[in-house]
């Protein structure tokens, strides 16, 4: 089959490997339906240390069961399925508690000898405790929501959740990506009545609007707080939603966050360390949360508002490409020509 | 009167200066009944830059009220009253949260023209907001537990509080200092069963046995943190309290929590920076929170345990001084041959 490597920054290939078959009889075989390119998958594009072996891509993917492990019990060959960003057991403590990225004997795709999702088919360990099954047709038009479902509405709803965010809340959300605007629609969701976007690429923008934020933001660094500040009665948003991680998203997120207010990060840090000292976060008593969504735990919640129409967050995808044009996708993401890229194997 | 400033590292003295007088009608001049040296008191000892004017000290003091201005309405002459370390307005939208370190109006103590409660009195700026009078007279033995609230104790119950702890919280408290123990306590009162404490002083740790403390671990670095794994199971402590502030202790801190727990910072921060990566705080999705606490808030909630025999947190005092010998009260919290100096002016 074909599956997607990176082998150093802006080198992506689609290449030739075996067929993915059941090794352990917890496994399943998908067949995928749609994947996708993350804005995650842009930071080893830009930084990742050449390597010759490479590493396979794609964390995000609905698609067909085509074969279970005998021991596998919650899906069977056929069902459609949405697969999380990280594979887990459902069992353990932390997978009983929602926390299904650090599942003790889960994993990410594409490490150890688990294959990526921009691929023709994938092996998926624990598949009982991994995948959910949705009574959903592959040609339905929800599948592009539905794929939001594996990463990036979760990721929206998980910085919403951790930060706690409520009626009333004033959120500012730092990144126009397809992360930022589920941001967005999540706080809304959550009930948020002021939501500040600060990016400044319109149609992203404009897209933001319709997902629920009631300002928009262009600037950047000193400016771009001052107008949050501005919109923000002088004292700056209650929750703060960094959802680019870089170091200077996570200096505007100090600048614009309120005093006893949240920092949620869901943008992988691109740094290790920041400041946390008594002039940035300790004096005002912010709080700094977040971390890789367990987006396993928010398909119940989250799927309901998918399958009624009421929400629509595959608006995110505004291109959708051949698995051998993935490549190219990448490219047109890194340079803002597309926002999140749809792959059809 | 009397009154403690620092010039330098190391460099304490008890000087005369004017009396403090009214200014603002919003005042209160206080006579200081009974103050105390702080363990964040040590962090200037260690590394003020050396000044010739010197800064006032001392910012916790239960006293009895002299003389208010015109608009004090809440307290009278002869009251006795505590004194949070940050004073307030009691009616900004901070105050009215409960976030009285971030008043629009308020301060903290030998700030701009206010000075220190290492003295024989103070003006008291926002008296209506700052000040809490309790119905003790001024020779009760409930004195020093009272003075706890002005600071140690409401700050052992702000990392509590902001980590959520609830019953079934494992929490590990880092640092046997008096925060460190009334955190122990904090803990305990809000339900916490397992309660490790890691310190190496005997007769502290054996306070914090007496305050709740459940198991004592007295190694530091990397055996400290192999302890406090086996004894949560391997996973970590779902709460960790740092109540040191240097980077020893955040490490420390970060080595201990368990994935998708919360530190909690009451140490004030002696770094500007912290590792807060995808290796530290990110992945595991740690939560790191904490500040100043704001006393003045938890005054109402902590006060009638104190008044009532229910808890006794004036244990941290374990050496009684006269105001002249201040000095000397430094060097023995710093050489750690006293726990916490009790000051009668």
């Amino acid at each position: 089959m074909r599956a997607t490597y990176m082998y150093g920054p802006g080198d992506v290939r689609v290449i030739d490997v075996a067929d993915p078959v059941i090794v352990d009889q917890t496994d399943a075989v998908v067949r995928i339906v749609r994947s996708c390119i993350c804005g995650s998958d842009l930071h080893p594009y830009h930084s990742m240390s050449p390597s010759s072996q490479g590493s396979p891509m794609g964390h995000e993917c609905v698609g067909v069961v085509e074969e279970v492990g005998r021991e596998v019990r919650t899906v069977e060959k056929g069902d459609l399925v949405i697969t999380p960003f990280a594979w887990s057991d459902g069992t353990c403590e932390f997978c009983r508690e929602g926390l299904q990225t650090s599942c003790r004997h889960g994993g990410f795709w594409g490490g150890g000898d688990v294959g990526g999702l921009q691929a023709e088919a994938v092996r998926v360990p624990l598949a009982d405790g991994t995948l959910v099954a949705v009574p959903v047709e592959e040609t339905s038009p929800l599948i592009p929501s539905l794929l939001t479902l594996s990463d990036v509405y979760g990721t929206g709803h998980h910085a919403a959740v951790k930060a706690r965010v409520t009626a009333g809340t004033t959120v500012t959300v730092i990144g126009d990506g397809a992360v930022g605007l589920m941001a967005v629609l999540s706080a809304r969701r959550l009930g948020a009545e002021r939501i500040v976007l600060m990016g400044r690429h319109k149609q992203r923008t404009d897209l933001g609007r319709e997902f629920g934020a009631t300002d928009i933001v262009a600037e950047r660094g000193a400016e771009g707080i001052a107008a949050v500040r501005e919109l923000t009665g002088g004292d700056g948003s209650h929750v703060v939603i960094e959802a680019v991680g870089h170091m200077p998203a996570y200096e505007q997120a100090v600048g614009v966050v309120r005093p006893g207010g949240v920092i949620s990060r869901v943008g992988v840090p691109q740094y290790s360390k920041a400041p946390v000292g008594f002039g940035t976060l300790f004096g005002p008593n912010i709080t700094l949360t977040g971390g890789p969504a367990p987006a396993r735990a928010y398909i119940d919640t989250l799927l309901p508002g998918v399958l009624d129409g009421s929400v629509d967050p595959g608006k995110v995808f505004d291109r959708e490409i051949g698995l051998d044009e993935v490549p190219e996708g990448y490219r047109a993401m890194d340079d803002r020509e597309a926002l999140k890229v749809l792959v059809r194997p």
